[in-house]
């Protein structure tokens, strides 16, 4: 649970930032090498290398350096982690608001018998 | 979109403490108080307050004091837009599965035709 819970810490951590996102948006259109990665961010090099090194570090992408070329690809499992941790909240907030419906429910129907007395 | 943009910084931001995202899962459980939602945590009322305080600048919680007891809720919509960026980045990922699998399949058939020639 750790594991997972300092997983989760380093995935949100590596979305919070416009840059990453940009890199990461790029890379779910399939393997990109890191000069075509900053070619649309204005920032240095070392600027990309560093958020690059962020999105690894949290396992949303992985590089290859074969050559010259360093080929970065999106980690798909990371993404749907981050993605279950928020569903899962949203249905327990629907689950909330299902419990709140069938309260006011149960006062209504108390109401209307009390009133039929 | 620059105000989007902020905004899912400052969520992912809000999602990336294992203290905050254990809150907002008690808080969709259904509005809670200060105090209730700081007794499973180790910390002190500051450190609460302060995680708090990144919650509500994020967007996904809303408090309220009345009297003495300030009482915390979840607001879905902060949640749901970090999901949806999510879903979209995974959705495209899987379009691009399918235009490899596609191409693969060209290239199954070239290969065919040319072994048939």
């Amino acid at each position: 649970m750790l594991n997972r819970s300092h997983a989760l810490d380093l995935t949100f951590q590596a979305l919070a930032d416009p840059a990453r996102r940009s890199m990461l948006a790029q890379l779910t259109h399939g393997p990109t090498s890191v000069s075509e990665l900053a070619r649309p961010l204005s920032m240095s090099l070392p600027a990309v290398m560093q958020h690059l090194a962020v999105l690894e570090e949290s396992g949303l992408v992985r590089s290859e350096k074969v050559g010259r070329i360093r080929t970065c690809r999106v980690e798909p499992h990371a993404l749907s982690m981050a993605e279950q941790w928020i569903n899962d909240r949203r249905l327990e907030w629907g689950r909330h608001l299902d419990r709140l419906g069938e309260y006011l429910k149960t006062l209504k129907s108390g109401g209307e018998q009390h009133g039929n007395e």
